[in-house]
This record gives C-alpha cells, sequence and structure tokens, in this order.
C-alpha cells in the first residue's frame, strides 16, 4: 500500500503511528517532508495547516484523529472529492459524559463556591436544590450531546436537548433550530457540544446568555469559536453568569497571556474533555484502510455539507 | 398532646421548627429552659448536649433530625427504653450521590490537577484511563452506599462495596466484614458512607490506606471520628494517597487553625454530601408523631444495638 502522510500539529500524531505500527508494522507513516510522502494516499490530520491537504494529488482518504473534523475543512486547499472520516469511540463518549457530569455537578452544588471559602478558610453551606429543580441545556445532539442528556436526565436534572433537526429522547425536552429561544429560556446550565459550522460560529454570545437564568453557567466543549469572548466577560461581569468552565479555545495550547487563565470565575481545562484511546483511534483508522482497498462503505463518513 | 423539645446545636433545629409548624401551627416545640419543657414527649435532637436527654422523664420518642443517630448515643444519659427514628429521604440519597460522583470524577479525570495547572497557568494534559480501569470502593451499604455503588457501577466504574453483612447489588462486588482487606487490595478511590459504631471509629487509618494503591484518593462522608488524622497526614505526605475530600469533621464547623484548611491536597467541604429539605425532615417527624399517638410501629426507628 501506499504511504500514508500525517498532517497538523500536537503530539497525538506521533502517538497515532505508534498504536498504529503496533497493530500492523507493515504501513508507512510518513511526515510531509519525509521522501516518498508526496503518493500519500491517506492523510491523517489533526489541525493541518492551511494549504497542506492540496499537495497531495494521490489522496483518497482523509482521516481525523478525533472526533472533530472541522479543523480539517479549515484547511482551503482540502480536494472536495476525497472522502473525509473522523473517529467515534464508545469510550470516548463516556469520557465526554464523565467531563459534562463533573461540570454540572461542580456548579449545581456550588463546589465553585466552597473551594473558594476553603481558600478564605469560611465554613458556610451553599444553597442547595434538588436536580429536579436545575434546568441543563445541552446544544448539539450528536454521539456526545445525546450520551450527555441521557446522563443528565437520570440523575434527575431537567434536561433539555437543542438539534437542527427534531430529536427524540427519553427523559430529555428537545428542541429544534428555530425554538433556539424557548430552549434556553431560564436555563441554570448550558452546555455547547455543537460542531464547528457558519452557523454555529460565535453562538455563545450575548443573545444567548441574555436569555439564560441569572446567575447561570456556561460549559463549553465544542470549539472555541463558539464562544465570544467578550460577551463572555461581560456576562460574567455583570452577574448575568456565574461562572464558565472552558475546555476548548481558538487557540490551542491556549497561550500563557491569555485572561481566560486569570479569571476567578473560569475554569480551564486543556482540551480533555473527551479523548478517545490511541488503541481504538488506531483500530478506526485500520478498519478504513481496509475498506478503502476493498472498496466499500468507509465508516464514521462526514457529511461535508453539514460539516460533521 | 404534650410538647416536643429541641436538644442541640447549629442553625438547624430552628429550621425544623418553622418547617413543623407550618405544617401543623398546633404543634408546641419548646428550647430545653422554656417553661413547660419538662413535660416534653418528642425530643428533636442534633448533637444534644451530654447528660440532657435524661433530664425528660416523659420522653417516648428521641428523634434525629437527619440521616445520623451517632449524634444521639453520644448522650450517655439518654433512656435506653425510647426509641430512636432518623430521616430518611430519598432525595438526601440523591444528594449523596451527587456528592460522591463529583468527588470521583474530580480525581478520576484529573480536575484536582488540572485546578492547580491553571493557577500556574500549564497546559498538561492529565493521564486518563477508562472508568472500568478505575477500581471505586464504597464502605458501608445502607440506603446512601447503596444508591451511591449502583450509580458508580452505572457509570463504568469498577465499583466494590464493603459491608457488615454479605449484600447483593448488580454491577458491584460485594465483601462482607472478614473480607476487608480483600475488598481493600489495589483501590483508587475509597468512599467512606459508614455509620460511626465501636467498630468503625478511627478505620480510615495506615493499615486501610497501605492496602490501597499507591497515589489513591480517600473520600470521607461518614462522620469525622472515622478518620486518624495523623495518618491521612502521613499517607499524603508519602504519596500513598494522593488526594483526599473531606465533608466531616470531629468538630463542626471545622475551626479555623485546622491544618486541613491549609493542606493543599485535602478539600474541605461544610458537611453538605446530602442534607435532607427540611420540608421533607417535618415531613417525617410528623408522621411519626402520629404513629406515636396510634401506638403503630414508627417509621425509620434506629436499632440502637447496631447504632444505626
Amino acid at each position: 500500500m501506499k504511504p500514508l502522510v500525517l498532517l497538523g500539529t500536537g503530539n497525538g500524531l506521533d502517538q497515532v503511528r505508534e498504536s498504529l505500527l503496533a497493530l500492523d508494522p507493515t504501513l508507512t507513516i510518513l511526515r510531509p517532508d519525509d521522501e516518498g510522502a508526496q503518493q500519500a494516499e491517506v492523510a491523517l490530520c489533526w489541525n493541518p495547516s492551511a494549504g497542506s491537504l492540496g499537495k497531495f494529488p494521490d489522496l483518497r482518504l482523509i482521516h481525523s484523529i478525533a472526533a472533530g473534523a472541522d479543523q480539517i475543512f479549515k484547511d482551503l486547499s482540502r480536494p472536495l472529492h476525497v472522502p473525509v472520516c473522523r473517529i467515534i469511540d464508545p469510550d470516548h463518549r463516556l469520557g465526554m459524559v464523565e467531563y459534562v457530569l463533573w461540570g454540572v455537578l461542580h456548579y449545581h452544588r456550588g463546589f465553585d463556591q466552597m473551594l473558594k471559602n476553603q481558600a478564605q478558610v469560611v465554613w458556610e453551606r451553599p444553597g442547595q436544590c434538588p436536580a429536579k429543580q436545575t434546568r441543563v441545556g445541552v446544544m448539539g445532539l450528536g454521539e456526545l450531546g445525546r450520551a450527555v442528556a441521557v446522563q443528565l436526565s437520570g440523575l434527575g436534572f431537567d434536561t433539555r436537548g437543542w438539534a437542527r433537526r427534531p430529536q427524540q429522547i427519553g427523559g430529555v425536552k428537545t428542541f429544534q433550530k428555530a425554538e433556539f429561544h424557548e430552549f434556553l429560556d431560564g436555563l441554570d446550565i448550558l452546555v455547547c457540544l455543537l460542531p464547528l459550522t457558519i452557523e454555529t460560529v460565535g453562538i455563545l454570545g450575548n443573545e444567548t446568555f441574555a436569555k439564560m437564568a441569572r446567575g447561570s453557567v456556561l460549559i463549553n466543549c465544542g470549539r472555541g469559536e463558539h464562544l465570544q469572548r467578550d460577551d463572555l466577560f461581560a456576562a460574567l461581569d455583570s452577574g448575568q453568569l456565574r461562572g464558565a468552565l472552558l475546555d476548548v479555545f481558538e487557540q490551542e495550547p491556549l497561550p500563557a497571556d491569555d485572561t481566560f487563565w486569570r479569571h476567578p470565575q473560569i475554569t480551564v481545562t486543556p482540551h480533555i474533555a473527551s479523548s478517545a484511546s490511541y488503541e481504538v483511534i488506531a483500530q478506526q483508522i485500520l478498519e478504513n484502510l481496509r475498506r478503502l482497498d476493498a472498496d466499500v462503505p468507509l465508516a464514521n463518513q462526514v457529511n461535508s455539507e453539514q460539516g460533521y
């Protein structure tokens, strides 16, 4: 088989290469400057730089090494006839459920305040309300969003979901695109699990925050570009929002001088909400290499019009 | 009906009185020094002082205003023929599930480290393992412990439970009294939800910690007296334990000069893991007053030999 080429940044690509070679030592996996990389038929990508995908004339498959594919669509040199696939890992779904659950419980039970109180040596019991009185809204009801909403509902939270198309999820009040304001109305905690598309960029801004309950909370596990940062600071300053848990940023790693790091009401995590295991990533890529050779439909192919 | 008397400390007793009077304004609820309190037939208690229960010759019922009754047994003047009841609130169980879930996820996903990293402006992804590889042990399988174990197992954690008597809980490996070491062996996270009895006092000490995995975690939602504090500090210093989440203390509120407040690996919360709503407390006490009058078996009576 012709070589695979690794395109992009971060140490994830190297770990994927290692895991792939452990499963199939006959693979040739190159960096773009390596000899013979020009003949690559498959590109494995994490944040490929602009113009890089257009340099490989023999490409037959572009594979994200994660759940998100928006990072691939940013490279406008991408040959449009080449299919794009992504990773869907059941454990990865569990990881996202864990992250969001921690975040929702953190604010629902006042751990944000209690951690501050400990630093000040203050023994003060935060107000407590049952989960059924805490309104949590999940934006985006794909693989991850659905799993998160089901789990929150199972713990008794008053759970809503919002997606482009109508959906049915037991125990969850679902809203479709045009019902965005009804979905937001009075939310205590908003969880963003949207894909990044032309329609969702900047969706976490003043208009959205204003519809939520006073003193509510934002959890962003979508993409940094969903958030209008000046609007977030304004909402925290005014008290419209009480806190924000951010896992994703326009630039990652988040630069050391970014004000997100130091804001007392913002918790920053290093894009760890949901990470598939490298073993699963390698298995799914191998499976798609087999399918490519056998000329059968690929797994987890991205609809390039929707962008996810 | 003869009066009720409030015995003990904290503002909870006043809140219970208010909630009781809202449901039944005909009740007479007194403090021990009030006129007529000597004729009290029912004592509502939170940490009654030593010798106080023995001063009421007409007592027919001693009612805790919380889930725990050990605070009542500490008063050795308690007339032994008088039944002791406690509160069991389904929402209260949910509250405990929420608290423990937050704690387990906090350590399982490295939020403890990530919060420290944010303060140092460090972007570093903590090692991640699937829930099924994290061994969580729940000590105490009463109302609260069972609910916690079931929920942890549902999220995929490798969950164990330990109780005095054999128990069956789906998805949970259970151990009985004599199997304590097998229960502890290699645990990553230990959750204490035991009642405080002569057999469990001081159970969280060196011998227990030594059986757990290196770098493991303690979550104590039982009683402060379960914990041997010097052993905890030693285990944290040696790295045998990586962190502790403590909700209960021998003296509450925790004194401002207590070293727990300032230890970087200890998180202190102000005994909030599970608090029943005052409305439910009042309803359950009223129900037991009715049963007392009707001379039918009381609800949630404590077995005074077991102490819970």
